[in-house]
């Protein structure tokens, strides 16, 4: 798919409690769109093995990201169980100046300081079908102890009270069927009259007729 | 595809400049949603010997469509090439009242009337490519004469720059990728936070932790 040209970038924020399935689906997403860029955040958390700096993460000591906000280099952050994580306004900045859009995988928090900015953003909450399905899940993966499973739970009854004041909320209780809805979102908002006036001012431009 | 319950029923209103690929389009969406019905107008014009009473048009004669007007039966109504278009209250109330989205295929001047009383209603417009493209495309039917596509011509003008009050525009410049828009906003309206608060209810009672 091809992006309409002439038009600013538009900014999909993404949010859901962890084991809501918010990293497969967004790559799901960005697999679907040529024209989608994810935007990397920087994180001050451990690098997992399977994970690449740059790539999934600009990962950076805590100090280093105490000068990114301290210096306002960042167009929102937020401390998650324990570590800092935060989108740089340059990310931002460039994707717009190049009209791309921008798929933001984020936390609420980060998602609320976004919303004051960036109110034409597109602020999707992704749900797990319900908190027993979400305890299977998180237990399931087997990485994390039980003390970290209730603490993911106890997250994520904070968070689903937030999903209120996003614009979107997709039910991750079939795989398929939330793709397409993430994937229906991001095509439908492409055509928002907001988005697409100038093709109008194409079409009635006297030159045209 | 099913209908998520115990939300409002959605009012999909289409409009487009004939000419626009509006009739084909609006086939298509009603073919790929089984929980999204057609709305059916009242008309007072001459029934094509293709179409059917109570399936393309409820076809009726000037006077009847006068008195529904003076009873205030009607939604919206407008006049279109000197003939009478109109839908009844009846069929949203029926349609709301069973939680069923209804799809009305109406001129501007109709989904003016819609957008003051039915501002939760999702207003999308057709357009076509270009006026040359729209030219060849009224004349290429053979069924109208050179003064009939003249005053066609000149009406999709006077559309088309109404077109920028409705909340998304989608360009016919390919059948296939303007189905898959259309396709792609009905399902995306139905993920909007608005429609579906009901099922965060469901999450945070008490009940479900």
């Amino acid at each position: 798919m091809n992006n309409e040209t002439s038009r600013e970038g538009i900014l999909f924020v993404v949010s859901a409690p962890s084991g809501a399935g918010k990293t497969t689906l967004c790559r799901e997403l960005i697999d679907s769109f040529s024209d989608l860029r994810q935007s990397i955040s920087f994180a001050t958390r451990q690098k997992r093995e399977s994970e690449q700096d740059g790539i999934d993460y600009h990962f950076t000591d805590p100090e280093t990201f105490q000068t990114m906000i301290a210096q306002q280099q960042l167009a929102e952050w937020a401390e998650v169980h324990g570590n800092l994580y935060g989108t740089s306004l340059e990310t931002l900045n460039t994707a717009a100046g190049e009209g791309i859009d921008l798929l933001l995988d984020i936390d609420c928090q980060g998602a609320a300081q976004l919303k004051k900015n960036y109110q034409q953003g597109v602020f999707i909450f992704i749900l797990p079908p319900d908190y027993t399905e979400l305890e299977r899940r998180l237990s399931s993966r087997g990485t994390d102890d039980k003390n970290v499973i209730q603490r993911r739970l106890k997250n994520a009854e904070q968070e689903i009270v937030q999903a209120r004041w996003y614009d979107y909320l997709v039910i991750n209780d079939d795989f398929q069927s939330a793709r397409e809805k993430l994937i229906a979102i991001v095509t439908a908002e492409r055509c928002r009259s907001r988005r697409t006036a100038h093709l109008l001012d194409k079409l009635t431009a006297k030159g045209d007729k």
